[in-house]
């Protein structure tokens, strides 16, 4: 498809896009604002352009009259682009053409990485864990009576040059019925060994060929959230994704109210049993959707934290939490799914994704293996971030890693009106730099009901480079704005009147809100630092960045580098990988390499804590600003805060 | 403790027993007749004797008048032994004198082949499968955060030189508190691997040190009775044995039985339920009796026939016995007990017993790994005598196999007064040549209540010798005695009359049960034969003959001889090793060394089937007669019963 493309005066912006979009989102990424606060549903009115050629589908509203519908006026929040335009943006006053002067930045998202099976067959990595065989028996006769199982295994031997074959008690109970279930027309399901020493276990025998039917299961298994994807083994294909909220919720929101809770006599047992309800319930809903036979399901590959990893395995992880740290076990063998209480068929066995340390678990490692860092030249920064965020630096040589706690911010938590981000939650913002007002997007095109960790960003990002907010993070009270006021004696920014909300009261951003956010991005940059000078380098050593974590690629990197979440580099350097402990869980599902590297990865990965290096906490006090006590390691932002700062003086003697 | 000598006169029989041993007992072992019926309890009063030199005690009863005591009259059932002897068989009359030309020939037990754990070690077969290590390790600090795991298992490498471990998730869950409880003093238990190729298991972590507790069970699961030992591994001595009836009896008598209820819906996971609650029975009574923890167990290994052990891990036997007997598997792989159903904990693994075929199971391999058939150069005839009887010849380089139904004769079934080797059974026998009067002796010493299998062949043999019955098996119904007589059309020999039995009727052995005792001996023997003539041999070539079984142990070997059980052989050739199957348990828990033998030594065993082998129908037919149809193949036999012609003819004339 072919992209369309419209023009925005009179900022003279070009952007290309799809056909279809709606009119809003090209603004929002060309970087124009429109005032708009009803998160694009249509209701506020504000979003008024004029197409003034070309053709757009729907905009024309009751909030339009007859006469400015027959002069071009459209909502932009309705109106979707059918072809190439030019649309103009209302100047209706003096103080509209001041504010000609402040564009805000394009959008830029960091571009999304993905292992395709392709490349991972072209880079030599493809070792298939699981294969199916389809044998023509040949069936037992007086003068040939070997017994099922070594028929089997001999014909493997002699027609397939299979050797070191094991079988396990549930195949044996099975062997008799299937083979005789089609005249001893088989399919035999071969577990690879992950190093060549190994021996191949026949996991399964299934009645006639099903060598079409080969799949596994990949899992993060998050403290907050649990994603599951069913993977077709032949093609690398996801059938199926599903999430859901982990059923440890009820039983503490993090990881230490987890351990605690574990503390106590059955607690442990109960964790074990929701993790895995929760577990249950994703495979059921995949199995379902993707309409694949249970028995065809071989394994599932989980990748937690260290603290979700024991929970799941029921092994007391009350240790991790009291110095020195420790955990029971890094490394686990493979275990049988239904050992675990995991719903799959006997022969599924369960692979956990090892850790390194207490803080850096097997989710980080999923997300080093996943995202290929461990096996580039280039050095380095991976950073996932959540409710904690894990920095790893290295190649792949080394790797340093560490863990610091950003607290709940990233994911709305700590926030007045944070929300997860669903439907309703702003994720992208301008501000009318004169008027102050508002452009709000919302996932979904919906009225607005809260705030996402993507949209936060944006949120404080744009209120600090418009000077709505100083670099502490505290409003300009002198603004003449009724958006900016003391409410309950905290100050806040109204991003949208009750009316224009789907909650029936101002939703509003606040000073307590903007505060947990710079204590949240203060812990990772100054982690990152601090990991950086531990391994005795610098921010420009860095040859790339892999970031990692829901919220991840909704993420304007620009604006995440004016809150100084992200250090102020190339965006072409960045680049996002989503949820790095799923794709991990996925590329291990998919090859043996990865399962076979990821134990020598592990020994590189050198944990540094955080907390007992001296000069973490000098770092995290300097970076407790916008986006830094020191602006030098911002310079791009010093240079356009400058050039601002020099407009707004020309535009108001204007 | 030394020996006493007694002499028989008038016989001038002289035989060395053990202080305290049962006068009756010694004349029997000498093969001397004294009539006596009532089983050694001294209710019969007909035992009388004469001690003429020497002292023994007890053997005064109310039967022996004051004045019969005074001249050295004793009951010989109730007198032992303390001194040497000379004692004397009263002669009454010319009858009994007549009957001094015949004297039986003393008892031949086979000598009793045991392996000790020195022998093991001696012969460089010891490689320990379980072995355990004290460790202290170093505990956790902010320097050393080693996880749980990874601080043992590095320990193990430094200090121990171990290499290529591995842990099971049960260790992981356990590693936290144990570790902690006795401030990081541990002791690991370590399973070798059967192979060099293999890993090293860290099955079990306990607090402080415990090497000296280091236990295995090892088992026999027979069709009919199960037996257990429990083993220390550190002396190899067995600390308990218990034997119990396999619980599957109440679902059928014999294997094709139980395969039929196994077939019934429900019948294959009631089956394996029952023989587990017996094997969980057995485990409850040696735990309890020999004082060890069960923690300090970590393995159980089972040997059963083809179908006790499919029905042992629910593996469906119905091929077993339908054409071409196929079993489902020969080989195991090791499994974890509490997977069973086993009642030890979750760290202990089950060893299952490789087959051969579905007529040669892993009690018979056991027993040629036991017996340590496979490994020797002598050409060896290895004997398993039970409701099957399994019969292997060859040595280290070569075995052939095969089964045939002995029917339950041995064991005491199909036979009107047949009972199993216990108290009251009668054991042993002779018959005075010239009243016919009967010499019983039972189990425990007390009233008869019927025959065991090794009694019967003594019984059967005896009755031939002494011409009671004819090379067909039938009485002579003209010698005179009452208790030759025909009941209900089927004639008899009466053994005891009711009085002096515990079953209020008479005791007796009829024609059917000498009928099915030849059917079974003429299956046996024909299949020796016919399983020699495949692979080119014949009797004389056979070095020696090991035997086993639940009654072997008091056969009478010259007797089996008689009846053409065994072939006529020089005595010293045949070794007895009681239960094989057990044996080869034991041995396999001893040593990693026989558990990587018996995969060989089951490719090396070729499985014959006898009944489509053309010449064993002839073969058996032939052997239906006392002790073959061909008395050449006897020549000891022949000249004796010749010899005794002659005597009979002098004593008749005399």
């Amino acid at each position: 498809m072919s992209t369309l493309r419209v023009v925005f005066e009179p900022y003279q912006r070009t952007i290309d896009v799809e056909p279809g979009q709606v009119l809003i989102r090209a603004a929002m990424d060309a970087g124009v604002h429109v005032n708009a606060s009803c998160g694009g549903e249509g209701v506020c009115g504000k979003c008024r352009v004029i197409v003034e050629s070309g053709s757009v589908k729907g905009g024309v509203s009751e909030k339009l009259s007859r006469e400015d519908v027959e002069r071009g006026y459209r909502l932009a929040c309705q109106a979707r682009v059918l072809t190439d335009l030019v649309v103009r943006i209302p100047v209706d006053s003096a103080i509209d053409r001041s504010a000609l002067a402040f564009t805000a930045e394009p959008r830029r998202t960091a571009r999304i990485r993905q292992v395709s099976f392709e490349d991972l067959k072209e880079q030599g990595l493809f070792l298939p864990p699981l294969e199916k065989r389809y044998l023509n028996l040949p069936e037992p006769n007086a003068q040939d009576r070997l017994p099922d199982v070594t028929r089997l295994v001999s014909f493997l031997q002699v027609h397939h040059h299979e050797h070191r074959l094991t079988v396990s008690l549930p195949v044996i109970r099975k062997m008799p019925s299937v083979l005789r279930k089609k005249g001893f027309e088989v399919t035999a399901t071969l577990a690879r060994p992950v190093y060549d020493t190994g021996k191949t276990e026949i996991v399964n025998v299934q009645a006639g060929d099903t060598t079409d039917d080969n799949y596994a299961i990949a899992m993060d298994i998050g403290t907050t959230t649990i994603y599951g994807q069913l993977i077709d083994l032949k093609t690398g294909d996801v059938l199926a994704e599903e999430g859901d909220f982990n059923g440890q919720i009820s039983y503490g929101e993090d990881v230490i109210s987890r351990i605690v809770y574990a503390e106590k006599p059955g607690g442990l047992e109960r964790l074990q049993a929701v993790v895995v309800g929760t577990i249950n319930k994703i495979i059921g809903k995949i199995v379902h959707r993707s309409k694949v036979d249970p028995e065809d399901i071989s394994s599932i590959t989980l990748a937690g934290n260290t603290t979700m990893t024991q929970l799941m395995l029921k092994v007391d992880p009350r240790h991790v939490r009291r110095a020195p740290y420790v955990p029971a076990a890094t490394l686990y063998p493979p275990i049988r799914a239904v050992d675990l209480g995991i719903a799959l068929e006997e022969h599924a066995s369960a692979l956990v994704y090892p850790a390194v340390s207490s803080y850096v678990g097997g989710d980080i490692v999923a997300g080093v293996m996943g995202s290929g860092m461990y096996r580039t030249d280039a050095l380095t920064l991976y950073l996932d971030i959540g409710t904690n965020a894990e920095i790893v630096i290295g190649n792949r040589e080394w790797m340093a890693c560490a863990a610091c706690s950003a607290g709940p911010a990233f994911e709305g938590g700590g926030i007045k009106f944070g929300m997860r981000a669903a439907k309703g939650a702003v994720e992208d913002f301008s501000i009318d730099p004169v008027t102050f007002e508002p452009m709000l997007m919302t996932i979904g095109n919906v009225r607005p009901k809260g705030i996402c960790g993507s949209g936060l960003i944006i949120l404080v990002a744009t209120l600090f480079e418009t000077g709505v907010i100083d670099n502490r993070g505290k409003f300009n009270r002198d603004l003449k704005t009724d958006r900016i006021r003391e409410n309950d004696g905290v100050w806040e920014y109204v991003l949208a009147w009750a009316k224009n909300t789907q909650i029936d009261r101002d939703l509003a951003i606040t000073e307590i809100d903007i505060e947990n956010l710079i204590r949240a991005k203060g812990a990772i940059y100054s982690g990152c630092m601090t990991l950086l000078e531990e391994v005795g380098m610098g921010m420009p050593d860095i040859d790339q960045i892999i970031l990692a974590g829901g919220f991840g690629s909704y993420v304007d990197l620009e604006r995440a580098m004016v809150i100084g979440l992200l250090p102020e580099v190339d965006v072409q350097k960045i680049s996002f990988i989503g949820n790095g402990s799923l794709m991990g869980a996925k590329m291990s599902s998919l090859t043996n390499r990865i399962r076979r590297d990821v134990v020598e990865v592990t020994r590189k990965m050198t944990s540094f804590e955080l907390s007992e290096t001296a000069s973490y906490m000098d770092k995290y006090v300097a970076a407790l600003f916008l986006p830094h006590t020191d602006i030098n390691q911002f310079p791009r932002l010093k240079a356009r805060l400058a050039a601002k700062r020099q407009k707004k003086i020309y535009s108001t003697d204007s």
